[in-house]
């Protein structure tokens, strides 16, 4: 390709609406515009890193066996009513009405699409397991889009749909699936982690997230020092504190702590550490049919926070979690907030593994402005209920036993899931069994945001000149400068026969043919981030030279020029040469 | 790919509801399935069809140096305001609102999006012409979507927006563009023909259309039997007879013709032939700026039809064309509709340049019941305003000078416009010219209907056991079939060699390893029209042959297995080989 003839729409500011580096990046190296909020028009050079990612994720898929489809966006009403999510979805699902009044959305998300073509088009056994995807446009209505890419409301993604007679096949697809991933995510060339995730609300009862990690990611991810463990944080299991709780040493007492009522304020009035303390968290309960049964206790320690997902997921706790108000624990406990306690309160109590292993601890006393010191399980108080209920924080053994974790952000990027029968129950889906009776459809589905990888992959890789691209994705793989081509025909010569030489080894090449100034092309080029650059000069042409320069070096080098080729194979192989 | 990993969804009976055969062989050949009306998804066997038109579209834009970029679907109501479409486009353009109450629509076209983006982002002549293209999904709302993919409501549809300093470069691209599309629609092997269409209202000064010709099409077109002559039956001239108009012969009489209103009606009564006939009929006139002035009567020879397009293009004809009602038409006449004649009409007329070279014919006497015979231009009444107004019929003469016309059926598939500068002068779009001065964008917009093509591609090239596909788009090239490969352990390893070997040789190839009967799979590739079948059997491996058919063949060959590729090389040729 040749710059002069191609758009180069680099912008010297940074947009001022551009929070992280990914999208300020992307509008600078002219990769992107914002056509409306949460909108974005691709442009030709931000477009080619999105097929490239594009084709390594349809390689791989072909590869692993799964089939290509390609559904339509706009999706019927009834289907999502079949599944009940028409109600369930709230206002991310873009509802529309057509022409006739019918109800349509913009899908965000394919299942009751693709369930309801299974069920017509699978009869046997026989025919499973299958897994098909497609790569396409997705809307979400984002509350509030940002981000650029990373967050946009129009987006490209790969969903995958498996289908199977029994779970045992579901397992070997989804475990394909996560091999399939890593494929996917080492061709491209980034650092990433396969985290165990919680399946949340869409069902289910495995999932691992992919996560791009760099430091700017919504995430939290916890991982082992010492094994290839990795959980979101949402999920990471806070394991019981080993060997035996200590014994009692101190006497229960009620100490006043007037106008003291948070963990800081508490610790820091009785000079007593905030791992010495426990909080005592009240949330809505529900009984076993799922109907509203007052408050139950949670029983963290001091220096430890609340992991909702885990206590929402626990029997007895309301999902979504929620926080009873200073009027319920009044009503509840006949004391105010700030001053409850496990020690004779009126109601079912939850205690995190951690806080269970204390002894000597102080707690509320349920009395307003006064305390309890030297508390102690079994002595003052049943720990009944021990659960998981925390954060792990770093320095927290690792679940699997080897290693203590670390704790790193991420930027998801793919997700997999197991949904067993949820869709396939809600719509239906069945096929016939080796008995020639029907069964229920197991599902997986497998998810990678394509679009929002070319922004993970720049959170991950850029310096302060711009985007440093992994290979197998930058627009373009080298850029050839020449400088005052319009006033030398030597350089010109020179840059197009290299041009064309490079095309020929299978370089994805860039011409630099523009008349500007060579620090203005430096500049952009490394603002758009193409790891490797040559410089045709008539200074370097009259040594016999060209110079080179990787996005990441510090140096730039002259190579001879009979040697170019041979030196850029060396950086940058190609198959087959 | 082996058929028994592939959905292979293939129906027996034509579904009641599919009214074309491209539509009928789509669903029968499982390419795809319905969602809703005029919502389709692509099984995998359809969509390797898609994505190889895809390929070859996106191929020759990018030779033409044309920029692929990709704008978003949903694009905001802002825009289409901004250039006066928001009120002006009908039920067909799919307005929806977003979270926040704000106005969207789901685009069927592109021309708002990319002018705001080229305004933005282009300054300089320098920067141009800059043609820019994006193969992405549109929304048109069809009242009645029909014929599957050929008229579907979410369809592909390759788009691409020319701009430029001056009508010379917009010539130019134009031209290019032309080419360009002679050269996809050539390389996917289909019979088509460029011809000059209406520009209709999207405006601009030009504009090709490109037919699939198929006997099923819905547009006519007329073409020149000995030059390039092509034009959609909208646009075709009607030339002037030859010679000048035969002398006056016969005296102007006034006929009784009682009862007798029609064309057919007044020749058959008066024994006079329907091209010694004219018709007046009077339409809604409008005066030079724009404002409704009364009717004016449009007089054709009796056997001749009112080209529509033609006339609403003419001065003082209100657009778009609208009859006069029969109680308007007595109202200006004084004379019912069926006596009506251009003798003594107190209304304007326009003559067509066939009815105006007419001597001794017959009209409506603007009395009720009586016709005039014998009426004669110039001496009985003036002809005045002669012009175009009819559609040609086969044997006209071409336009050009050359041959005749013949009328043929064609399917759409593609469209270019010059624009020139209703969308830059709307939105404001201007450059600053080489003088420093700012001028208004000339534009060019160039269509193909990528997902329409597969359809056109099928009625074209077809016959009763199914489609018969152009190698260039089949989902597959050549189907390998192994018989009773489940029992014969040489079928299947010779099945699977040959598979590989023609893989290596860069087939797309079919291994049909299902466990079905010999019928049954023969069947299923000539309805899904593979082009080349080769049958391994144990019979023929006895004789060391293979059984070659092609999809067009009446009789099947036997090849020997050491043969089979060096055949195959001979009809279908593989590049490098």
């Amino acid at each position: 390709m040749r710059a002069s003839r191609y758009l180069i729409a680099t912008l010297k500011e940074n947009p001022s609406d551009a929070e992280i580096v990914s999208h300020q990046l992307m509008l600078r190296a002219g990769m992107i515009r914002k056509l409306a909020s949460g909108l974005y028009t691709w442009l030709p050079l931000g477009l080619r890193v999105l097929r490239k990612v594009e084709r390594i994720v349809r390689e791989e898929m072909d590869r692993s066996g799964a089939q290509e489809l390609l559904m339509p966006a706009v999706q019927p009403a009834e289907l999502w009513q079949e599944s009940g999510r028409w109600e369930q979805y709230g206002g991310e699902l873009l509802r529309l009405s057509d022409r006739h009044g019918r109800d349509f959305c913009f899908g965000p998300t394919h299942e009751e699409v693709i369930t309801d073509l299974i069920r017509n088009e699978l009869k046997s056994y026989k025919e499973l397991p299958a897994n098909f995807y497609q790569i396409q446009t997705k809307f979400r209505d984002e509350r509030r889009p940002r981000f650029g890419v990373m967050r946009a409301r129009e987006f490209l993604m790969k969903d995958a749909y498996s289908f199977h007679a029994d779970s045992a096949s579901l397992d070997e697809t989804y475990d394909q699936m996560h091999r399939t991933y890593c494929a996917i995510f080492d061709r491209l060339g980034l650092d990433y982690r396969p985290v165990v995730a919680d399946s949340g609300s869409i069902g289910g009862n495995a999932s691992h997230e992919f996560h791009v990690l760099a430091s700017s990611g919504e995430d939290e991810i916890a991982f082992s020092t010492a094994s290839d463990y990795a959980a979101n944080i949402e999920k990471a299991e806070a394991l019981a504190p080993a060997g035996e709780r200590p014994q009692p040493g101190e006497r229960m007492e009620e100490v006043a702590t007037p106008g003291q009522t948070t963990i800081d304020e508490v610790s820091g009035f009785l000079k007593i550490p905030a791992d010495r303390t426990v909080k005592t968290l009240l949330v809505k309960a529900e009984n076993d049919e799922g109907e509203a049964a007052g408050l139950v206790a949670l029983i963290l320690r001091g220096d430890h926070t609340l992991n909702e997902i885990k206590a929402e997921n626990l029997a007895g706790v309301a999902e979504p979690l929620t926080m009873a108000t200073d009027d319920e624990i009044r009503e509840a406990t006949g004391c105010a907030p700030g001053s409850i306690g496990p020690v004779n309160l009126p109601l079912p109590v939850i205690v995190d593994r951690a806080a269970a292993h204390l002894a000597d601890f102080v707690c509320g006393a349920n009395r307003e402005g006064y305390h309890l010191t030297g508390v102690n399980w079994g002595r003052d108080v049943e720990a009944g209920r021990v659960e998981d209920l925390r954060n792990v924080v770093e320095g927290d053994p690792s679940p699997d036993g080897q290693g203590t974790l670390e704790i790193r952000r991420g930027i998801e990027v793919g997700h997999i899931f197991k949904l067993g029968n949820k869709y396939s129950t809600a719509m239906g889906a069945t096929v016939l069994d080796e008995n020639g009776k029907s069964t229920i459809l197991e599902m997986g589905c497998y998810g990678i945001g394509v679009s929002r990888i070319v922004a993970a992959a720049i959170e991950q890789n850029h310096d302060d000149r711009g985007i440093i691209w992994p290979e197998a994705i930058s627009p373009f793989e080298v850029a050839i400068v020449t400088l005052n081509a319009h006033k030398s025909p030597a350089v010109q010569e020179a840059g197009e026969k290299l041009y064309e030489q490079l095309h020929q080894a299978g370089y994805d090449v860039l011409l630099d043919d523009r008349n500007e100034r060579p620090g203005v092309k430096f500049a952009d080029l490394e603002l758009v981030g193409v790891p490797h650059r040559v410089v045709v000069s008539d200074r370097g042409l009259a040594a016999g030279t060209l110079e080179y320069k990787g996005r990441r070096d510090a140096d730039k080098q002259d190579v001879a020029v009979e040697n170019i080729l041979p030196f850029l194979l060396k950086a940058s192989p190609r198959k087959g040469l």
